[in-house]
């Protein structure tokens, strides 16, 4: 960051200022510490924090949002370990992760539902009688003409966009009136996207994209066949933004901030992941005539730049659950101007375009069987149901499933540490890590968190508190007596210290787990029901390329039940996008999903309080709940 | 003008790089010699052609377009002269000049033609329930439902465009849930333009726009009561690219091209008159929700930037006739982003919207009897016909209408002399001047072209063709022998040279009434009719602010009709084009009378190079087709 600034200038801001993105999950108020720089030289005026020791202070470490600029020639560092949640682009191979695809396609075997692929978007070939003196019929005639002579379709209902107008006459021309057309064919008529010359290799594409608060994934699709181009995956640009929906909103509220949210998220977010899949892919990103994007209901409120505050506010109103008001011209993003942003719809302030989504891509609305759909990410949601009702609740996880709160968590990015196996007597870890066989580690994804965890109780080195018990090369203790563990040590991470998870770690996990099973428990006890009742658990979220499922069961995050019934689906929000991007049907089924899906409030409920505190123990402090664990653990011993 | 520049660089690509207007109607190639410069101090590399004397050149005068930089401190000035054709800005109070209000109601008198103003926008004011935690639907619904109770148009039919969506939630509770919504309604249902508190003072407006190859115009209208607001009026921007529509065609197809042209009179004309006219009625201009353009073919191309090279080219085929394809935000016009363009269709390469507009609003079309409609600009169009049949032809008369080809010609801005008269005996002249009292005369426009050209052959001092035949004070002879006659000296002239009209500038303008009265001499002739059965005479044209239809006679430019039948309609491109803003039906009938008219192509007809020679001489060579002229010179001599 080569920046000059005035005195008295906060580097937190100063960074924001200037797109230089710092992991800030608590929006700068110095509660979180992960926005840690490195003063290389010169001076700032900085307020040491719990979060920095005095040796690291020594070295040069500040949190950024408590520091000032003093010196305009201070150079500061912002170390590798933030660029794990920094904006990047990780264009993914076709032939890596194809579980997107075969996920949407093997719905058609789970059920009979009619989402199969079909869409209005075809290639017509034309040729044109040249115009003479004789038939001067104007092109964009000549064009409707020669369309309901290959289609059938009149040519009074043929229209054209600006961009096909626009590039008509050129078109004919240098391609002697042999054209190709981008048609879409509805019940209307016909409409004509793009004119190209007949030898041109022309694609029709649509773009499916999930905002999450904390990753933004996309993929380009082939609207003729629905085949996956390209993928794309980034952290969200608003994250210096605050790590929660609730920051942004109040960030968003200040002046000019509604602006500052969507360009961060379209801008610096979206736009650029667009430009790198579509020079992949070769291909103009005008190229893209239609977008479906799924984001909770505030994400999508910012996404639009719409008011987010209401949002937030009792009585908790969005500015809509479903429109259909918005072009890609509108909102700037880089696509055919006419496309078409179709949004998910929201069922409320806390349920949103993802989780009606995911529901779509999960199918459990398809079957009588009782399905239970949790996705795991900032706000946990829970959807119970089949096809004949569907009850949905929300609860704060918080960022700990995508490594917020977490001292040493991360994104599932090139680094992560996703899964692990620690030795019950030698205490030593063996895990496997997100990236190239030589990837040194950088810290815990979700799924790495979740073994780690587990495994440090099913070992007997933390109790069911989540405190540790027993002692070792790897468990530490500082002057307060907080225990930790080292996953790794500095030496051989690529990492500026130790990979280290300590109580308040643990803590944090517990309660966001605590959460997720609470919210699972008192919905099926409102509906009367137990999980031994649940046919099938659909796991959806950014939590890792792979979650360990009898692990989750062992800390008691997921419910007790046989481990075939679970089924972790992914990123289902993306997939249930490009559902709907590709699918007429699926864009209905998606609304009747959502207009069918009934919300039950969990705050207000008086149970759920004392089911809280009752999950957040490992496993939980009913252990009839988790009869497996029990057994595991009396194994083990 | 203040400009850096490379050595070698032209003084008139400079001037158009830095978007200063020089007139330049031959576009560059020397042979027009309007583009005038004066070098104040510096040096110029400069060619001198017959435009500039010996006397001139030595006082610093020079073609911007034979002049290069030599020295980069060189001053030039732009002289006043050439502002008379420069983008500028004038905003007619509303009390003067109501003609084009007072036409278009008289059609109601004139016809029984349902075209009255009746339109589809509407002001709803809304009181709407406030949310609650037991009423939380989103605010969109809230008010589409809103709707519903207040209209009885079903929600389901009610959409919002996205700006509106976009300010629901803060107009919503920045106003206690009371406002007020423009809202479109129609056949298919509701939109939703725009949400405004109770207690704005709302407008909902439209704007017509005339785009003239020399001049535009537009009228501000209330859309509610099609009352006009404000009326602007500025010279195109393209004009340094050429005075005619070949020259801007062929500036437009050279690399970016196409992009200039469409700046020049968007960015650089149209947004700022729009701008001006919103200040001047203390509105944003997003509170524009409807535009109608009349323009001719290649005006109307080039405004969309679409590629109007085939429009000049055999077999000249324009990209439309119709279109629906345009609105605000392809164009980036200054207006609501969805509003759409409405563009008065075009039926053919040379004749476009400016004739079915003024047509439309000549209402020719709606009367058995039959009628002659004339526009007079830069191009000749005249059409022909009654309420079963219309034909139209086109005819090149140069750009001596509006002052161009003229040595002292200009638009009817402030300066021009719009109306003259001569005493036969003294040859000496009175005239009347456009703009303020005190204003100095400039040059001529079409209207004082007409009658000193008319007063210079009644007075005997020019013969029938064109040549000076009496000697006097203002009458000038140089040394080729080609005489000229001052109109004003250059003491009492706001001009850096005499004004002063000779025998090219009679022959150009002789040319241009030539091809118009043969055109319709032909067209007459072709459908078997004479003059005589000519029941009125309508004439349009931006020719000045009003026509002495007796001198367009005396000099043979309009056919020998009693005067009674003569209507001058002014500008009846905008007319028209705010006839079809207010008017649906307009719109619709703008169409069946674009599909109707027939096109009679007269550069191919046998007879018309004779006839045009014929009328190539004051009044005509055939004497019996101008009685009345015969007449009137037999009486003053």
């Amino acid at each position: 960051m080569v920046a000059e600034s005035t005195v008295g200038t906060n580097i937190l801001d100063l960074a924001r200022d200037h797109n230089v993105a710092i992991d800030a999950p608590c929006s700068g108020n110095a509660s979180c510490g992960k926005c840690r720089v490195k003063l290389v030289s010169g001076k700032l005026e900085s307020q040491q924090t719990m979060h920095i020791t005095d040796e690291e202070f020594a070295e040069g470490w500040r949190l950024a949002c408590t520091s000032k600029v003093t010196d305009s020639d201070a150079e500061i560092l912002v170390p590798d370990i933030a660029s794990a949640y920094r904006s990047r682009m990780k264009v993914a191979d076709l032939s890596s992760g194809n579980e997107l695809k075969l996920f949407y396609q093997s719905m058609e075997d789970l059920c009979d539902a009619d989402i199969s692929f079909k869409n209005e978007f075809f290639l017509l070939r034309l040729d044109l009688p040249e115009p003479s003196l004789e038939d001067t019929m104007p092109d964009n005639e000549r064009l409707t003409w020669g369309i309901e002579r290959a289609t059938g379709v009149p040519h009074q209902k043929v229209s054209l966009t600006f961009h096909a107008l626009k590039k008509l006459a050129k078109t004919l021309r240098d391609s002697d009136f042999h054209i190709q057309c981008v048609i879409e064919k509805n019940d209307l008529g016909i409409k004509v996207w793009n004119v190209l010359p007949e030898d041109e290799n022309v694609k029709i594409t649509g773009l499916a994209i999930d905002i999450g608060t904390t990753t933004v994934s996309g993929v380009l699709v082939d609207l003729r066949n629905g085949s996956i181009l390209q993928r794309a995956s980034t952290g969200n640009g608003q994250i210096r933004y605050g790590a929660d929906v609730i920051n942004r909103i109040i960030e968003s509220v200040k002046p000019g901030g509604a602006k500052k949210l969507q360009d961060a998220v379209i801008k610096e977010t979206i736009n650029p992941m667009i430009a790198e899949m579509c020079k992949a892919e070769k291909m103009p990103v005008s190229w893209i005539y239609r977008i479906c994007v799924a984001g909770n209901t505030t994400m999508n409120h910012l996404f639009l730049g719409v008011d987010a505050n209401p949002v937030r506010m009792e009585p908790f109103i969005p500015s809509f659950f479903h429109t259909e008001a918005v072009r890609a011209t509108d909102l700037k993003l880089y696509a055919a101007s006419d496309a078409k942003v179709a949004i998910a719809p929201n069922i409320g302030s806390y349920v949103g375009g993802d989780i009606t989504a995911g529901v779509l891509s999960s199918t459990i609305w398809a079957r009588d069987t009782l399905s239970l759909f949790i996705d795991l990410g900032t706000n946990g949601e829970i959807v119970f149901g089949n096809s004949d009702f569907l009850m949905s609740c929300a609860c704060s996880a918080g960022p700990a499933f995508e490594g917020g709160d977490i001292s040493c968590g991360m994104r599932a990015t090139d680094g992560a540490i996703e899964a692990c196996h620690i030795d019950k007597k030698s205490m030593e870890p063996t895990f496997r890590i997100v990236g190239a066989v030589d990837q040194k580690p950088i810290g815990l994804c979700g799924s790495g968190l979740i073994d780690v965890i587990a495994e440090l109780f099913r070992c007997g080195i933390i109790n069911s508190k989540g405190k540790f018990v027993r002692e070792g090369r790897r468990v530490r203790r500082d002057e307060n007596g907080m225990g930790s563990y080292v996953i790794e040590f500095k030496e051989n991470a690529a990492s500026v210290k130790d990979i280290e998870i300590n109580e308040v770690d643990i803590d944090n996990f517990i309660r966001a787990k605590g959460a997720i099973f609470s919210a699972i428990n008192i919905m099926l006890s409102t509906l009367d029901m137990d999980v031994t009742m649940i046919d099938d658990i659909y796991v959806a979220g950014g939590i890792g390329s792979g979650i360990n499922m009898k692990n989750a069961v062992m800390i008691g995050m997921l419910p007790d039940v046989e481990l075939s019934k679970f089924h972790y689906i992914g990123n289902s929000s993306l997939t249930g996008a490009y559902a709907i991007l590709c699918s007429k049907k699926a864009a209905e089924k998606v609304d009747t999903i959502a207009r069918n899906m009934t919300y039950m409030e969990l705050s207000t409920n008086p149970y759920y309080m004392d089911e809280f505190v009752g999950a957040c123990f490992l496993p939980h402090t009913n252990e009839k709940l988790f009869p497996s664990v029990a057994k595991a653990l009396k194994e083990e011993s």
